[in-house]
């Protein structure tokens, strides 16, 4: 019942099924006076949509985002910008086998026992669909730090990973590739990987980095709401994902205090960035980056056993049209989550 | 500013810095009528608190909570707990040092850019100390989910690792040893690790694996409020962590679907857990496990190259009390964060 | 940008503006399982629009309510209800003339100074258009409280008053003609005065009484949050409204407090009950009852001063299709209010 | 459980019981380097506590605030400001006669309704002490609004009235005299009355009337946090009061729109002020005001019949130290919420 909105003072509220009437959310929060870009937000859903190459789902949703209000002769007003994604393209056909049985990692069991009832049609609020209307919240925010820039990619797909640093990296080489993997050597082998996976009905899970670059010191509200604390929250509420490490990460673990620490230049920025850009929960101004784990997406077209409304396990052939590796597509995701976190903290940034 | 309170239904609220007159919190959301344990209080203060073996810092602090509201007779009332716990201990000549400089990766000089002032005694706000206030909101927590067992353990300390999964571990032995890892062979090579460490003037990083267990279905709110986005979130704000990963985590990036999917009994249990416990956000009532990467703490006992007020960077030889490894005295306060958000949610899952 | 949702756990955000693609909200906190009644919906939504009758605005609003999320084959589902309002029958060209100008005692002025910008098409934002919005969530928050009986009525209309006590009305008359008074004599006269104030393209204030019954004891969250502080906020949240009284009221300033107290009878009711149903922010289950003030609506079909964008005073006719009198069509808004409120307080009377 | 926060982003935090250790709170969002005046917090509780004149309770509370956080070499540091108050005076004997039974009028009973138990000592919560937390959270929040002014003053008392309006009225004589009234003539008449009322062990009502002036333009969030709404809420969540009207309020009601709207001056100012400086819930730059009406108090020293817990109605005579008439106290107490919501909106303009 609760949990359908993200942010403080920079806010999304997100509603919508899968196979519903339409997505949607309202954004509050947007100053008034900005010149919105909306083909911008077009791109930013297309990046994010369903059918784009081979190595993703074929399912072709148009995502075309209808504002509501809040926007009067194309800039914001101040007051909540509404907006719908109808759902045009579902066949709720396709789904009718998964009404009285649980997939197995799938939302389906949890949702019934906590509500007693579940829109079971692709997966209802629990469908990764629900990610369209966080672009369209992205897309509006990064709209509002426009010199903060955030760059995400997939730095790794199974056991295939990108072996340097994001530093030695060409963003610009993103978007050049279906995997969206700016090396391109990795991002080929990475490409036949997911081939092979799909091939066989299975999926493969895989890692996204994302770098924020430009961020102004003094983002982030400790104690609790630390700026690493947000961004964490925000990437771990995406589907499938599985951890969170920034800066040092899961390494900084392993390592002494005289190793880890970032020795300060004279200009206050830092020799190392091990931190990644964050000390004690507020931005230093050094490059944030952080990565996150998804893992293989549970929708196999395989034979699978699942559990029926009655006790019974029965096995299930599965069909529809899935993603073999989702984090392609979750590039955009991770960014316009990222975005949210820094537009509201960017928000909280002005009261000081 | 902001970002001083935990939850939204049972909910912490902390107030202190390090070498004020007190820290203290308003825990609100108890339920009324509870018998309230004290002595079970003051033993997770006695975890946290400083001085309790060789390998943390000799420090004392009596850490005595004093309750002020909201408990009646020994039991809550439904009106807000407020405590105070007194800073009896603290040396401010220790500190006098740091007033004109940062040190590296301390919050010290982020601090100083967002607010244009700070206590810089013991490092005021962003000190660890605050987490005093948790495990009291914790130990509260815990007492009104009582039939959920929640057991932190160091799982590794530098590179030494239990190298057993937590099933074989016997949690009754965590307290047994001062590292608190429940292995007692890797407990006393941790021990060595520490004790040389301190004997450099070193630090030295970690990670705790927490366990949680008996939790009842449904505990959970998506799209945003994810069960294991806010076990995140909470751990994110503990000082000093890195990295977060729940279940399968960064190794589930890895595998393939048909690896990673855990496979129904008949009685809504799963044959493996790679889940972690949690699907879509909501727990499945399997073992929710995550680990917690820390960071090596940044106080040196050692020559170091600070940034002075002025823009020069000077040597200056760290002093003071501090852990050469902090992961021991955070077990606690893992268990707290985490004890916060079940009991959070516990309260969500009443108004279905 | 703020102030957009109203309620904690039973929440309503709404957005839209008068002449936009649409209004619309999102409501959260509905508990799963719910039947639905659609057509208690639409006839609230009959009761709040305007062209019913001869005494209030002869605009034309379909005022269809389209649901997109949230239910699922009759039922509610837990997850989030979004709806939309289309604006199918706004006249934009009406309102060109005050593009330019802000109108006395209008929101133009200030919406200009704060935003910067306005939707200057009907009010905007600021249009009375946005409690269809309310509407839609009072009329399902009603339907999760299903006991508890909210009649509020017209008791006012600029000197022409009800002279009786609210327990010698009969409610099921409230609907019985135009003015929702269900003292016909009274109405009559009220009446007779709307259609003389309308001749002259003038308006007229007015007061709502709202009576709620069937109140369980216990609902209220003090010491901020008191039951009929939240009252309060929701009344006086509604345009044009600029009083709030409950129980005695102001007049209970007047009386001592052995007038005052309401005395005992041995089953915990009050004799009588000049709280009002409240004490210390708690509902006892006494009736609640309290009384709205309404001001007269600021838009006249007569000339009057306007403040132009230059700083220059000009002489402007009134034009458009205004409500004489506010108050018969504001009754369903002050129920649907009241309904959040308590529908909001009830959902946190279940955590005890 | 819920309730003890008021404000989004200048925030208060309180908890405490009549009769417990101490009250106190949390005060959160106070912008940082502000130098605080403490003598004026101390002076701004002076005027709230009892025993200042024969007038009011004889009751000794020596209302010392000890600030344990936030503040450093007298300045606020961004941090939360943690403060208690200690329960120095307090007689606990005093009140055992209440334990078994539910004074008239009283919270007692939707207390122990509601959550079962209750600290029955002075009301425990719902006691009026619980103000001075908030006085202390309106004193700090002056002073991060030091161009507002905010005056409050008793304008009736039973049935004597100032017959003036407010401009006509010398604010600086408020405080020289213990009703607290600037029109000395009616204050001495009101002196009178309450000495009689107090001699019959009776109590009497009364209404503050509250002007804020020097607001800027555009404080207030809508739709639904309007300024009015706000202050609204902050003002019937005071202990005793039964109302609260805005500019015209009430007679507002009365009016037609020809004679009820504020013509603009060319500066944007208007020649009359009947919408009380708010238009659509946003400032406008004239005058706030509004009135607040206080029930008598219900702690009579008189027989009176009181219920107990096993369904008996007795007869019991009041005792104790209470207020003839609450109004005098309750003078700073409307300023602090006044200015506790007019700093939390001024927070919010910052964002524009």
């Amino acid at each position: 019942m609760a949990g359908n909105t993200f942010g403080k003072l920079f806010k999304l509220t997100t509603f919508g099924e899968s196979h519903g009437e339409a997505l949607g959310g309202i954004i509050e929060g947007c100053p008034a006076g900005i010149v919105i870009d909306f083909d911008f937000i077009h791109s930013e859903m297309q990046r994010r949509k369903p059918g784009q190459s081979s190595i993703v789902t074929q399912r072709k949703e148009d995502d075309e985002v209808q504002f509501l209000s809040g926007l009067f002769e194309g800039k914001s007003t101040g007051t909540p910008i509404g907006f719908i994604i109808k759902n045009t393209n579902q066949k709720t056909h396709d789904y009718s086998h998964i009404k009285d049985s649980f997939r197995p990692s799938h939302a389906d069991y949890v949702y019934e026992q906590k509500y007693g009832i579940r829109d079971y049609r692709g997966g209802g609020r629990s469908s990764a669909r629900e990610t369209a209307s966080r672009v369209v919240g992205g897309a509006i925010a990064k709209q509002i730090i426009p010199d903060i820039k955030i760059n995400a990619f997939v730095s790794s797909v199974g056991n295939i990973f990108v072996d340097k640093p994001y530093q030695d990296l060409d963003f610009s080489m993103i978007e050049s590739n279906s995997v969206r993997c700016p090396d391109i050597d990795t991002a080929g082998k990475m490409m036949q990987l997911i081939k092979e996976i799909k091939k066989q009905g299975d999926t493969v899970g895989g890692i996204i980095t994302c770098v924020i670059q430009n961020v102004p010191i003094g983002l982030g509200e400790p104690v609790f709401d630390k700026l690493h604390a947000e961004l964490g929250k925000a990437m771990l509420s995406i589907n499938a994902v599985k951890g969170f490490e920034f800066g040092s990460g899961f390494c900084g673990a392993r390592m002494k205090g005289s190793e880890h620490n970032d020795l300060y230049n004279s200009d206050g920025t830092t020799q190392s960035n091990l931190s990644g850009g964050i000390q004690g929960g507020i931005s230093n101004g050094m490059d944030i980056y952080f990565r996150v784990a998804f893992k293989p997406v549970a929708s196999l077209i395989q034979k699978q056993e699942v559990l029926t409304k009655n006790g019974e396990i029965i096995e299930q052939h599965g069909k529809g049209r899935h993603d073999p590796c989702v984090v392609p597509r979750a590039v955009p995701i991770v960014e316009a989550m990222s975005a949210l976190v820094l537009a509201d903290n960017f928000l909280f940034s002005k009261l000081y």
